[in-house]
């Protein structure tokens, strides 16, 4: 059985957790409290990090290249377009995710509500929340200019690039630090997205101490 | 013409230039000061970083979509394997390098000593310079863990993970941050990439005010 190491609120999780349920990849998830750096966690990889996939006897590490890996492995459906420019475009966009909207954003925002709580490391430093909650602004404003001349993110089939951009934003979203109201294009294409049957794991997600606000499974929110 | 927006130390614009050079993919090399944000530059990337490859009339941004888009639109000579498991563990280190080594290693080390100095944001933090010390031999050392199993870093053949770990040391190199007798695989490994004629530009970089030391162009160092 392959066996995925994540952290609920974890948005790099959550991308592969999205690309394996749309492959329709069985999957067991197994919990990883990876800060807290348990040796056999770091054996299984040593940079310390969620997600970590077993699929047989290989153990993977890095979001990106476990991505990859289940595209070049189980390409149907694809998960990105077939020339090299959708391919291009697609892998920019996840970068910008992953990397950007992740700094600017998931690590100021639910790293200081949530994680500083679970990891203990204090309370949220008020900067970093104000300056989290001015950037999703401006992402979900670079959104909406791209859904404006597309369906998806990256072109008109759904691609890799709108699972990365929900992986982040549903995080967000479980401590309702998304307004959805900002731009309708944008909350329809969370609609399309949140309702596809390879959500449905991440709808179901708890956090001890973080209650799930009623909106963030409701697909009518 | 093809022209690539650097700036001679950014090991991301290194990777490009590498894998470029590699595949005989001509190129005009146009400096960059991108942490002045330049207008002009914002329009070409909105992340306002470097490397941005602007090829016929597409403009492109951040170094791995940018890698992956020569891979698929010129494939020869291939710089990923051919298998999916090889294929992963070419992306994996590739990541290893762009994220955890540049975030331990290079930002600490040449952020402080170099980028400080260029963009005139004050002093070096000895702290930070400490901790970059203190890493890059943990990263030698798991360089020699790998070359001690294989001939390059994900493989028996040279991949774009030799490329993005020579593109961060060579970055290092050149502040003369790197010491070659902690691991003779690991020189061997250097010795075979730095003679390469991919990467003769690099060899050729200068930053006024800080001069080349003499072993970093030398081929016998």
């Amino acid at each position: 059985m392959n066996r995925l190491y994540h952290y609920p609120l974890s948005p790099f999780s959550r991308k592969v957790r999205l690309s394996m349920a749309e492959k329709k990849i069985e999957v067991e998830l197994v919990e990883e409290r990876y800060w807290e750096q348990d040796a056999d966690f770091l054996r299984r990889n040593p940079a310390g990090k969620v997600p970590v996939l077993k699929m047989g006897n290989r153990t993977m590490a890095d979001s990106t290249a476990i991505c990859e890996y289940l595209e070049d492995s189980h390409p149907t459906p694809p998960l990105l377009p077939n020339g090299a420019e959708g391919r291009y475009e697609a892998r920019r966009i996840v970068a910008w995710f992953d990397d950007k909207f992740y700094k600017e954003v998931t690590a100021k925002l639910l790293g200081e509500r949530v994680f500083r709580k679970v990891m203990g490391t204090g309370y949220p430093d008020s900067t970093n929340v104000k300056a989290g909650s001015r950037a999703v602004k401006y992402h979900l404003d670079y959104m909406a200019h791209l859904l404006d001349q597309r369906r998806w993110l990256a072109g008109n089939d759904m691609t890799l690039a709108d699972f990365a951009a929900a992986a982040q934003l549903s995080c967000l979203d479980y401590i309702s630090d998304v307004d959805w109201n900002r731009h309708e294009v944008v909350k329809d294409w969370y609609a399309k997205i949140k309702s596809r049957p390879a959500f449905r794991s991440l709808l179901a997600d708890q956090v001890p101490g973080f209650p799930q606000p009623a909106h963030y499974a409701d697909l009518d929110f």
